[in-house]
């Protein structure tokens, strides 16, 4: 049994070994070559046999293009997985692009970070029955060990929706500890912050994977006083307010998530500058010179 | 060793049985008197040898009064645990009061709702070490099994600050889940959404105990066409809030999802009422009667 | 001087109004014939004299169609505006369109609803230089009569960018009003709710234009009993929330707005429900019927 | 006509102007000799002629000491006005200690700030009706020239509250022009953003006297560019969101407005120094380091 693997990086490397693990072929092929098995995409398609199967794990900027080159090299019968971030938005239009090709497309939502490789992935697929059911072999390769982490979501489409409503939830999730420990920090009264959140670990409502990963960072750094207060934000949060716009769903708190991260990324708030101008306005209080 | 439990409600009544469990004589003291095992105050009191330990769990309404009973009962060197969800602010005042009787007070914050029984309660007690070194029996018995689920967390009041931030997280993370879930039923892309939550019960970033419960609750009712958008809030979500504006700290996720729970109570909202009555006075856009 | 006009509904034909006034002779076209001056776009075009301005005022979902229509009817150097509320995103589109028929394309925000008839309307305006310099005459009839109200913003997309986000505001402004209102009403304290709000009319800070509407709406209707608090929402909220992700600018008080409309239109929360169920789950709290 | 007067800042400076102006007899005092007519507050008392009328202006902390001091002083039948910013809930407290000693209370909120003076202030008044009325000259004296800007809210306290509504309102009202200013400046689209605002004094929906303010704040520096966004609170918009919390009203415009006062009073945020831990511990993403 084998696999083509396009994008061999942290995701993407790790992947390949769970598949070894289980005795599938990966033949890979990253702009790297020093990782790479195949030289170019052409090679790679040619060490699979057919009916073949083309794993993508790729930033979402190089989707488009690699299908581009990749899809005229395929055959009938030939599966495309989309295993990236991408946007559910952009998924039915690949479909379709492929369906000219007579290649079927699956896109799969994939969590774990990190910690994958050991304890397996997470994922969320998105695709026709049959297709689904062939490629189930490279999925259950990739999942946790349990009854758990595996979902046929529905359609194409629904593995990324799914992923990117996983990650929005992840989003205020991680607020909510977040704006929790602030708390714990802006109090006199708690003296021993790390501790707290280490005990919720067994017993309270609260205990998570994530409270478990908090624990080792305060372990690491009890107050965090080594990490600046400033957090990227890739597409999927971003994506999940949209979908919540379009759909007529209020999502606050993820919303909230959001602005945060937003609001972190900015040396100074130029809306806020705005209310320093009005109340000076208005009332006469005083405003602070921007090179304070 | 011996404890006096006043409270012998849902809460009371499970602890009690953790305790005996443990080999402790719980002398039980309820305003039922089917489940109590002392008459009255006194009584309770009369039944515990010196040093005493008198455990409250109580509705927050009714610790004053109790204590106003209790205290003048007891003698020097006994010891009061508010184990109720009481409010951080009134701990440091009741510890006086306490102290004026010679009575040393301990404030703790305990969840694991209706599991707590089976699993073990999270403990998170505020006072002075030695007081608390002297309860640590108690704490064992209600305590899980592992190494987490209980902290000294600081001086008195402490325990209440930490459950109280506790459950603010619970509320952001009950509202993360929540919008998750909204979007994926708001969607014809994913055609099995108890499916999905199921999934990521292994290898996601946002499993978690409440996870655990969401499947639980989807399995019994798996579009909760049962369960009507209604939650009440307890104090504690309030609290966290007003902490946050007590101690500058914003709690944007935390408030969204106290302010869900409001807005669900309503049958019309104010607000709205507003809004729609100022579309139509500029744009002459159509207001709903009231009676629609 | 003329103009040909497409859409004659509320706005279409207040401004048809105002351009009569000041000398404008106005053809007008619209699906309803009783109120069109001409029998379809042929007709339009066939009585204006080259160069042609012709203005839509048209429901967003009608424009893409009527442009299709009515680019290869005009000529070179002939113009077109859109007044209507089109998104920004779609402005540069079609002003490209417009140009592979030699015609120049000005998209105009127009604000100021039921009133601008009398009072006129603020126009935000985006377009090349030249060609809004030339639109002038039809700007002036309609813009208010002092020195505000009509802003050249940019080039083409500028204009409807502007009007986004003033609606934006409008929608905070909105809510601001109805938060405190429905505080108001909710206090004992305070007896004659909309006396206060009459009070504010001037020397406050809060006075503005709305608040006079506010005064307008309570006289009608002290309580607002007869309104229901339900809010539609057209698309220039969704599109500024949009836009802040898009440029990565928080703007939480307008998210606020938006997603209060979106509540006030759910009969049930299925988010709420989801809080709920996870209520009684671990904490055994009681849920309501759906049906209750 | 006379009038006891505490507190002579920038509020009780300009307001006495305003008294003077009216033919009212203004006995002031402060702790700044350099603008007291009273050496102290029994000189104040025996200045006036009774029943006396003595208005406290001054900020909230000293309220309780300087009524300590100045109810002995007072006899049956005088009448004092707290003016100040203070929090409703102290009123009834206060009225109550007042009547102890044959004195009557009252609450009025001002608004006007700056503009105050020549314009008038808007007052919202808390009290007995027949104590109200004996104070109407007082009233006129300060309020604007027109029919609004005076209301008798309803009992003691009720003053204030409107006043910390209004305030409220006020936040989200800044809130909602900063976030539509950000989004201004963040775009390409836009040339000339001063002057967008600029347009909408006249027949826009969101035209108001902040507005104005904004084209005057604008005029004098473009882009802001000389202040920093860093705003202050006063009492009143946290008291306005406890208020929310106490009755149960959701408030997110206002709460959104009073967090991004918080965060822009932040060098670096706790709480996006736990988000970007999180994201390190479960993605491998990089943190920044805290000297970055």
């Amino acid at each position: 049994m084998s696999l083509g693997l396009i994008g061999l990086g942290r995701m993407g490397g790790n992947m390949r070994e769970r598949w070894h693990a289980a005795g599938i072929d990966v033949v890979g092929y990253d702009v790297n070559p020093d990782v790479s098995d195949a030289t170019d995409l052409a090679d790679l398609v040619g060490r699979l046999e057919a009916p073949r199967t083309v794993w993508l794990m790729l930033p979402v900027q190089f989707i488009d293009g690699t299908l581009e080159q990749l899809l005229p090299l395929l055959a009938e019968g030939d599966v495309v997985v989309d295993g990236g971030n991408s946007k559910y938005t952009d998924d039915q239009r690949r479909a379709a692009a492929a369906a000219e090709h007579g290649v079927r497309f699956v896109d799969c939502g994939v969590s774990g970070g990190v910690w994958g490789r050991a304890d397996g992935y997470a994922l969320m697929v998105g695709g026709e029955d049959e297709v689904v059911a062939g490629l189930m072999p490279y999925f259950e390769a990739l999942k946790p060990a349990g009854e758990y982490g595996f979902v046929h979501a529905g359609p194409v489409g629904a593995g990324h929706f799914s992923k990117m409503v996983h990650n929005g939830i992840e989003y205020a999730m991680m607020q909510a500890y977040a704006e929790g420990w602030e708390l714990l920090e802006a109090t006199d009264l708690v003296t021993d912050v790390p501790e707290v959140f280490r005990s919720w670990r067994e017993g309270s409502v609260v205990k998570s994977w994530l409270l478990d990963l908090i624990d080792n960072a305060l372990t690491a750094d009890p107050d965090l006083s080594e990490i600046r207060g400033y957090a990227e934000d890739s597409g999927e949060g971003r994506w999940t307010v949209q979908a919540g716009i379009d759909l007529g769903v209020p999502t606050p708190a993820i919303s909230s998530s959001l602005y945060a991260r937003f609001t972190s990324r900015q040396d100074d708030s130029p809306a806020m500058k705005m209310v320093a101008a009005l109340r000076n306005q208005f009332g006469g209080h005083a405003v602070l010179p921007e090179d304070d």
